[in-house]
């Protein structure tokens, strides 16, 4: 199971570091490619590359400027599965079981402010983690941890340069390099 | 159990949204105050005090201008505990057990990309939501998620306004004044 996510609504001014913690939220949660819509914003490519140069995940994808709805429509046609994450869907304790149980590659949107509403009809699923507004970033971690029963906290990157030495104060990394 | 974070390194052009989804994090995921560490962000307390006018929580604190170290060795004179929050830190796999069994005032810090090292000292717990760099936000999340067991995204605000109708596609609220 691939499980990418998608981006929509990023203002390059306003948004680059919440998108940028979109993208390192889907790397560190299992996530194998975050897709930028619409807009190029080599800031965001830059921070997710130096991240995987160092912790690992050469081979995470990453893509920008992709046009939305062609991009779930293909993700559909080709057999995979489209999640949208919003605080107006149903609630993520009431479908998380089916979603753990169906083994297709999923697509994980996660818009800005306003999402057209396209894309709640394009979605086979819209899922709210919880009914209040908090952070796309919030939703993105808590339903990757749930979809992977925290198993995703415990990844090592086979390609890391620097892995944590898990301490009970201060800082220890190991080199690999 | 109170819990209350306490976010520290905010620089106000920089991270003002990003504080703005720690403190609404907090709240939607059952905190009930949020303390933003020696700044003031007007930006950040009118953006939570329009969510919890709307949508709930007239009762959660905000503060701002902190002095982070007094503030800490205060939880703590109360018998409260600081669990910090770093990818450096035991993992929380280890530790969730211990800490949903204390029954004490929790102080739950997140630091921006630098935290200094007294806080790792000052901290009962530093804790990794996986060893990998990702968010706070996230951190923050998946934290409360795991500690208050999924509960709290089931939580309704008695003095909300509007709430959420869940549904299958669009938007759904209902007004309750």
């Amino acid at each position: 199971m691939k499980v990418f996510v998608l981006r929509l609504g990023h203002r390059p001014l306003r948004d680059k570091r919440i998108t940028t913690h979109v993208a390192l939220t889907a790397r560190a949660f299992g996530a194998s490619g975050f897709v930028l819509a619409e807009v190029h914003d080599e800031g965001v490519v830059r921070s997710v590359r130096k991240v995987c140069n160092t912790w690992g995940g050469s081979n995470f994808k990453v893509l920008t400027g992709v046009e939305p709805v062609s991009y779930i429509n293909e993700w559909k046609n080709e057999g995979g599965l489209v999640i949208h994450l919003t605080m107006y869907g149903l609630h993520v304790d009431d479908l998380i079981n089916t979603l753990k149980s169906i083994n297709k590659d999923l697509l994980i949107v996660v818009g800005a402010e306003k999402v057209p509403p396209v894309i709640y009809e394009l979605a086979n699923y819209n899922v709210a983690i919880g009914h209040q507004p908090h952070s796309e970033v919030s939703a993105l971690a808590v339903f990757l941890d749930r979809l992977f029963s925290g198993r995703e906290l415990h990844f090592i990157y086979s390609d890391a340069k620097i892995s944590v030495v898990p301490t009970e104060k201060g800082k220890k990394v190991i080199r690999h390099d």
